[in-house]
C-alpha cells in the first residue's frame, strides 16, 4: 500500500511505521497514563483510570455473581512466608521491592536516610501476588470440611520489579485483582479454575471486545508453584500475543506451604485445594493495542469513562446560551437510557472554553465512541450532528434529536459490536495452520518478501510436548507456546519441529 | 444500675465493664477484621470489606458530584521528593516503611535475604501521605490558570509504622481516598477545603448515622506541611472522640516544594494553591465503637453489606423446599425495591446447614440490620417474623408478607434514623459547656464518684489559645483540643485555664 497517499493522522508515528512508538504517543495523547519519576512506576491518568474503574466494577460484578466475597490481605509478606513455597521463591526473587526499615531520619551528612537502628530483624517484601499471605489467614480460618469452600477476591496494588517498562503492559507497580480459593476436592478446584477463566473470557469478549484463545501455559510459563495455569491470550495490532487473564489450579502446593488443613468428612486431615486467578490494568494497554488506530485510542462504549461527549459550538455569543442549554438537555436525556446489559448512559458536555477543532480532537484521541456537535444550524433543525469513532474522523451524520436520543443505545450497542467484529477479523486473519518447519520459520521472519502481505501472528502448529524445543523456538525466534487449547477435540498429528507425535495443535506467537 | 441483673449477652465483656477488649471482641465476633501476623497489618475479611465497599462506593460518589475524577500515583516516593517539604518530613519521618533493595537471594548460610547487590542508589518510602509524589506530576500537569482547578481524588493503601495498633482505629497499613486539589486562588482552595470538609459532614452523618463537630485543628495537631486542618470529631460509647475525616488547605507550601507554578491571567508566575483531605477504614471501627451494642455490631442499613437477612427455618424435612422456595421469592421481590436515597436492597439468603440460634446470633453479632425468618408456621399465615437490630433482640414482630415487601425500605429508613438519634443522644448527653478548671479537671477524672453518672466526653470550654495550656492538659489528663468549632457567632469568655479571653469555646475530649 502506498501510505504516502494517506491524510495526515493525529498521531505519529503511524501503527505502520513504528508500532511501539505509536502506542506510546497515543497514551500519552489520549492522557492515559504517563512515566513516574520513580522507576519503573507509571501514573494513572483520570481518563485512564476511569477506564480501569470500569474493568473494576463491570468483572467485579461478575466475580461476586459467581459467589466470590471481596475482602483485603497485608501489602507487605514477612520473608519466611514468602519462602515456604519453593518454586514460587525462585519464580519471584528477582524481582521483589524489600522493606528493611521503619524510620527515617536526618543525618548530619547524608540528610534524609533509613535509621540503620529502625532495621527490620526479618525483612518485609512488597507482595508481588498474595498466595502467602494470604494462606497464612486461610490456615486460620479452615479447619473442617465444613468451612469450605473459601472463595475471596482481592482488588490491589502488586509490586514486580521491573528493569524495562512500558506503560500498562509492563511497570514496576500495577493493580489487580487476584482471586483465592480453597476447595475440599481436586475436582471443585480444577473446576473453579476453569470457571474463572471462563468469567475473564465473558469480559474480554463481551466488554472490552476483544477475542481471546484459552488454554494451558506449557510448563515452562506457567506460575511459579502451580500446577497448572490457564491463560487468555489476546492478539493486538503488530500482530503479538497478550495475555488478558489467568488462573491457576495449585493443588495441594500452597495449602502445603501454608498449612492449609481441614477434617474430611471422612474424619481425616487433608490439605486444601487452592486456586488463584487474576486480571490487571494491563488490559487497559490491551484495548489501546487491540482496538486504537493512526488517530488514538478507540474505546468500547461499555469501558469508556464516558462513552458520548457533547460538544457545544458557541462561536456566536448571540446563540452561545441556547445551544448550551440544549446541550445540557439532550445530556440529562440520554443519562436515563441505558445500553447494552443495562450499562447507563454516561455524558460529558464539554464546555471548555478552547476552539471546536481543538476540542474535537482531543476527544478523538481519547477514543470517545461518540461525538455530539450541537451548533447554531443543528438548533434550527432541531437536530444533532453525530460522529462514531469507529469511522473516519470525518464522517458525520445529522440526526434529529428525538430520533438520535431513541437510537442512541443502539448505536453505542453497534460499536461495541463493530469494534469485536474488526478485532476478530484481524485476529483471524493473522492466525493459521502451519505444518512445516520452514513456513513457521517464514511467518515469524519479518522482512519476509515472499509474503509481505503478513508476517507473524497466531500460528497454529503441532509440538512434541518437549521443554527443549520450545527453548530453540524462544531463543531462534523470541516466538513461545502461547495456550496450549483445551478444546474436547483434539487433531493429531506431528510436531513440524521434530516429525515426532502431537496430540494437538498450540498456538504460538510472539508476545508482550 | 445493677448490671448483675443483666441477661447474658453475645459479646463478653460488655461495653461497661472494659470498652476497649470488648471492640476486640466485636470485630472479632463479626469477622470484620484481624491481626495478621506482619506487624501493625490488619486482614480485612469480606464482612468488614463489604462495609468498607459500602462507603467508598457512597463517598465516592459525592466526591465525583463536587467535580473530582480518580487517578492513581505510584506507592513508592524518593526519599529526595519527600524531603521537599521540612514539616512534611519531620512529621512523617519516623512512621515511614523504607524500601532500600529490589531483589531477594539465597545465601548459603542466612538463607533468603535481600540482594545486597541490588541495594538501591535511593531508597524508596511507601506512601504514608502522597502530596509530595502527587505534587511532582502536578507540576508537569500545570502551566497556565487554564489548566486550573486540578481536582483528584485516589482511592489507595497507605503506610504508617504503628507500634500500637488497634483494628481499623490504628493499623500500619490502611486503606483510604486522598483528594488532591490545585487552585487558582487562595479563596478558591480554602473554599475547597470547606465544601469536602462538609461533603465527609454529609457522609458521616447521613451514611453512618453519626453525628459530628466540624472545626479546625489547634497549631499542634495540623497535618505536617498544612497552613490550616479542618476535621469532624466523632463520640464513641466510652466518650472518647474519633476523627472521621480531615481536609487541609496547604496554602502554597506544597507548590512551592513540588514546583507546581502556573501563569497567572496577568501573565506573572506565582504557584499555586493547593488543599487535600481524606477518609480512612478507621470510619469502619469507628461505626462499630459507635453503634454497636453488648450483643455485637448494628449496621446503619445504608452502609451494610446486607441490609436484611433472610433465615429459612428448616427443621421439618417435608416443608423444607417450600419455605426456601418463599425465602427466594421474597428475596427477589426485596431486591426490586429501593430505600433510602435510591439505595438498592441488598438481601441474603442464609442457606447454610446450621441450627437456626447459631445462625440468628451469628447474624445479631455481624449487626445485620433486618432479620427475617421464615418457617412452616409463617408459611401458612403467609406472614414473616421480622427482627431490628436496633431494638432488643428478643423482640420479633410477625408482619403479613405483602406488608413487609411494601414495608421494608421504611422499616430500613427508620433504623436508619434511630441510630442517628441514638448517637446524637448519647454524644449530647456526654457534651457540655464547662466553665472552671476543677470542673474540667473533675469531668474528665475516671472514679469520680461525685458524679458517677458520667466522666468524660466532649467539654466545651475556652481557651486562650496558647500551645503550653494544650501540652499541659494533654501530660496531665490526656486530653486535647480536638476542633475549634467555626461556626460564625462565636461567644466569648475566658479561658478556664488561665482566665485570660478567648474568642469562643473549643471542644476538648480524650481521643482515639
Amino acid at each position: 500500500m502506498d501510505t504516502s497517499a494517506k491524510t495526515r493522522t493525529a498521531i505519529s508515528p503511524r501503527r505502520d511505521e513504528d508500532f511501539p512508538e505509536w502506542y506510546q504517543q497515543v497514551v500519552r495523547a489520549a492522557e492515559l497514563a504517563e512515566p513516574s519519576e520513580v522507576r519503573g512506576c507509571m501514573v494513572i491518568r483520570p481518563w485512564g483510570y476511569g477506564i480501569w474503574e470500569n474493568m473494576q466494577r463491570q468483572l467485579d460484578a461478575m466475580i461476586r455473581a459467581t459467589g466470590h466475597r471481596n475482602a483485603y490481605f497485608p501489602l507487605f509478606i514477612p520473608l519466611s512466608y514468602f519462602a515456604r513455597e519453593a518454586e514460587h521463591v525462585e519464580g519471584f526473587a528477582k524481582e521483589c521491592a524489600v522493606v528493611t526499615h521503619y524510620r527515617l531520619k536526618t543525618d548530619e551528612e547524608a540528610g534524609l536516610i533509613p535509621d540503620p537502628e529502625s532495621k527490620l530483624s526479618e525483612p518485609l517484601v512488597v507482595r508481588p501476588t498474595s498466595e502467602t499471605i494470604i494462606g497464612a489467614s486461610y490456615a486460620k480460618w479452615v479447619q473442617s470440611y465444613r468451612d469450605l469452600p473459601i472463595l475471596i477476591n482481592q482488588w490491589c496494588n502488586i509490586v514486580r520489579w521491573e528493569m524495562r517498562t512500558r506503560l500498562f503492559l509492563r511497570t514496576t507497580e500495577f493493580l489487580w485483582q487476584e482471586g483465592h480459593t480453597v476447595h475440599e476436592t481436586e475436582a471443585e478446584a480444577r473446576e473453579e479454575t476453569r470457571r474463572m477463566l471462563g468469567v475473564y473470557e465473558m469480559f474480554v469478549r463481551d466488554h472490552c471486545a476483544i477475542p481471546v484463545f484459552a488454554g494451558l501455559k506449557s510448563d515452562s510459563e506457567k506460575f511459579p508453584g502451580a500446577v497448572e495455569t490457564m491463560a487468555l491470550e489476546a492478539m493486538v495490532q503488530d500482530r503479538k500475543a497478550i495475555q488478558a487473564g489467568t488462573s491457576h489450579f495449585l493443588g495441594q502446593n500452597f495449602a502445603r506451604a501454608s498449612g492449609i488443613q481441614f477434617q474430611t468428612r471422612e474424619g481425616k486431615q487433608e490439605f486444601g485445594w487452592t486456586t488463584s486467578w487474576g486480571m490487571t490494568t494491563r488490559m487497559v494497554g490491551t484495548v489501546v493495542m487491540a482496538h486504537g488506530d493512526d488517530d488514538g485510542v478507540i474505546l468500547p462504549p461499555r469501558i469508556a469513562p464516558t462513552p458520548i461527549v457533547i460538544l457545544p459550538i458557541t462561536t456566536k455569543e448571540e446563540t452561545s446560551a441556547k445551544v448550551l442549554e440544549a446541550c445540557d438537555r439532550l445530556a440529562a436525556e440520554l443519562r436515563t437510557r441505558k445500553f447494552l446489559d443495562d450499562v447507563p448512559i454516561q455524558v460529558e458536555v464539554d464546555r471548555r472554553d478552547l476552539g471546536g477543532g481543538v476540542k474535537n480532537w482531543e476527544w478523538i484521541k481519547k477514543g470517545v465512541p461518540l461525538r455530539v456537535e450541537i451548533g447554531p444550524r443543528d438548533l434550527e433543525k432541531n437536530s444533532v450532528m453525530v460522529s462514531r469513532r469507529d469511522q473516519p474522523v470525518k464522517t458525520k451524520e445529522s440526526i434529529p434529536v428525538d430520533e438520535f436520543v431513541a437510537r442512541a443505545p443502539e448505536i453505542l450497542g453497534s460499536i461495541q459490536k463493530s469494534l469485536y467484529a474488526r478485532a476478530k477479523e484481524f485476529r483471524d486473519a493473522n492466525t493459521r495452520p502451519i505444518d512445516s518447519k520452514e513456513e513457521f520459520y517464514d511467518f515469524f521472519t519479518a522482512k519476509n518478501a515472499s509474503k509481505p502481505e503478513i508476517h507473524g501472528g497466531f500460528a497454529l502448529a503441532h509440538w512434541n510436548g518437549s521443554r527443549e524445543v520450545e527453548e530453540q523456538i524462544k531463543n531462534e525466534l523470541k516466538v513461545t507456546i502461547r495456550v496450549v487449547p483445551m478444546d474436547d477435540s483434539p487433531e493429531p498429528g506431528k510436531c513440524v519441529f521434530t516429525g515426532e507425535p502431537s496430540a494437538r495443535r498450540v498456538v504460538w506467537a510472539k508476545s508482550y
